[in-house]
């Protein structure tokens, strides 16, 4: 079954959606999420004054989509990606840019935001965004199958069956 | 045979090409084209200092099929499409605007052109260009298969096979 390729749970999520709502409230954008590369909705929220945003999975899906097939018009100029996308209508704009290797930023605005308040605020939040994943990932619980485990491992399995040096 | 939804020649392609001459000494960027929305390229200019680009025609197809998959994302706004988009990475960047429904404006630029300077000449570029193609489509000449030639053709048919009263 096809999976985010990222998860945030916990105090990393509560900081992460907290960045969303700095992001919204300085900006006076609309909508603020947080997407994997597959289109998934990780986390997500939305201006209190803004109207009711359409389905967000469609929109994930959508932008993640045409992020790839951007990267096709990056890759005939020798470049790995776009860093960053700004799609702009009389109504609404969408501003996105990647997190990492995993992850896109999306801000949806309308004309009542500056784009440049919305660069700006994006890029911003974009940081401290990738600080929270880095600790995450650092501070993430694992199980240490390591050296110590292996030579236990090894010295059990030689009491065993012996250690293939005596007959 | 999928063919290019607009065709131009004579004096007004040599008017759109001196237009995206004047874009791209304005502008300091690398590349303009106009293309069609099935992705053909109709005019293109490099500028004289510009490294040799890659596929033109591979270009303005990924940049037609990706201007459509972003009208779905407009869509979901209740907008019919996004009117101008930019991609950045570190390395190069494109500013696709609307010309009219039928075509799109390509400017492909590199660090070193500021991209408010893009902006600013795309969208004087665009409203020339525009200007020269709404003269090209009133001037096109029309064969007249008007109220007189269905008139003559009546009476002629009526002479042929009577006019249905006289039995």
């Amino acid at each position: 079954m096809l999976e985010p390729s990222l998860d945030l749970y916990g105090e990393a999520a509560e900081r992460v959606e907290g960045l969303l709502v700095d992001l919204l409230t300085q900006s006076r954008a609309r909508y603020a999420l947080l997407i994997d590369r597959q289109g998934f909705v990780i986390l997500h929220r939305r201006a209190a004054w803004a109207p009711k945003p359409p389905s967000l999975d469609s929109l994930a899906t959508l932008i993640a989509s045409n992020h790839s097939a951007n990267e096709a018009i990056a890759q005939l100029f020798g470049e790995a990606s776009f860093r960053e996308s700004v799609q702009q209508s009389d109504g609404v704009g969408t501003y996105v840019e990647s997190v990492g290797d995993k992850a896109l930023l999306v801000t949806v605005f309308d004309a009542t935001a500056p784009l440049g308040k919305v660069k700006l605020f994006t890029k911003r939040a974009l940081e401290r965004i990738q600080a929270v994943l880095d600790e995450t990932r650092e501070a993430a619980p694992m199980a240490d199958i390591g050296g110590s485990f292996s030579a236990h491992a090894g010295a059990l399995l030689d009491e065993l069956f012996g250690d293939g040096k005596t007959p």
